[in-house]
């Protein structure tokens, strides 16, 4: 577990499965916890390939999405239910039929919401496929 | 079929469920073809639900896509590899459990490119649940 | 004033020119409050045209701004300091040499953020030359 | 002049503030061509202040915008009619009273397209004050 991170891989695996069995179902896993960023991780699968040879787009959304979530949940512990209220994507370059990584982090943590960025690769492939921005709603905290 | 509209509801969801059979599998289907507007539909389906009961933030995004997509194909015809090059979801109120239908219509249509919103609702439930806007690269036709 | 307002268009316009000299200043004015929707004019200044002849971004960027936070002020009264969080345009079609006027609408009014729709059109042209969405957080009110 | 970009920091600025007067009368100049990025600073300016005491958006709009142009004139040269498409913002932090500096970055560089990435400081703060992503359609060169 990194420093300023409040939940280690196995822990959000293990909580991410319980609540959503969706999530690796889909191919979806946490990858890597670092210190200031989460890497989640879809393994390829040709069912998600698109007329024209690419990856969907709702697979990589999905990626993006679930790498922000897993940021905030790493970040500040199984609080439960943050909310996702906006997210922009930009589809960079064609990915190749390989294994895509997510890696999120901050552009702002406040109390009550936070800006996310994220970046997401095709294994191999140096230029980025997509990225994505997003804001979520932290719900109050009692403590 | 609309005056504007170069394909039927029918010829719409024959072309896609042939080239993307995950299509109709996740639960989604053109619902009508109108003169400026094309209607997509989600099957509500309780495995897509997320801890706090909504319907998970990917559905939309995929349901918000697939209705550009479907837009595209309805106006232009089958021309085949037209690319999403960014999208941007706004979540607006918790769905109730029922069906989505996703409505898409052109903000412009020029010969390269176009840009398309959608508003997203839940059936039975008059306030949107979701607003997205999207750019699509449109391939070169030849004639 | 609308059923649903709180200003009428000369009190919005003396409050935000109150807190904002530079508002009329550079040209935008709120031009209506109706029911739904309220509207910004800027008038035409030949001094925001751009090298080919459009006129500049960030000229319809703060115009679809001012029509959102007009938005909020005319259906919340002087409330105070609503803030920006997010902000996307797509620039559509080029303006011809005219006014430009905004159109804002609500996608969504909660209690502590609200998400609205701007239309901007140039004067005398039917197709939109830019459409926007924002986000906006609302300060706890007191009462 | 770094080794893949086109201009200088000098020639940058000649070219924009012959085209564009505005662009340096309001505040804003190119402050460095690096490697992989252009740097552009607002000198502050009292007049920009909102009520609330924040540097207006719309000023970091504009700058967002200014750092997106420069980036793509630094690197391409002055071909001229790099056509903003797309711009979004999130405001992160409130910017204390001090110059701005935009710094902008590709994420994507096509023949047809750029995608590009803004990061905003406020002189003196560590955190960010905004983030901007934005695509520009790039008109064909004849050569």
């Amino acid at each position: 577990m990194s420093v300023t991170m409040q939940m280690t891989t196995d822990q959000l695996n293990a909580f991410i499965d319980a609540g959503i069995p969706a999530f690796r179902a889909a191919g979806y896993h946490v990858n890597q916890v670092a210190d200031e960023a989460v890497q989640v991780r879809w393994r390829y699968d040709a069912g998600a390939i698109r007329p024209g040879g690419s990856i969907s787009g709702p697979t990589m959304m999905a990626l993006a999405d679930t790498a922000m979530y897993a940021l905030i949940l790493a970040r500040l512990g199984p609080v439960g239910l943050a909310v996702t209220q906006n997210l922009n994507i930009h589809f960079l370059n064609k990915p190749r039929d390989a294994d895509l990584v997510a890696s999120a982090r901050f552009l702002r943590l406040g109390r009550s919401s936070a800006v996310i960025d994220v970046l997401i690769h095709a294994e191999g492939q140096d230029a980025p496929v997509a990225q994505a921005t997003g804001t979520y709603a932290i719900p109050a905290r009692t403590g």
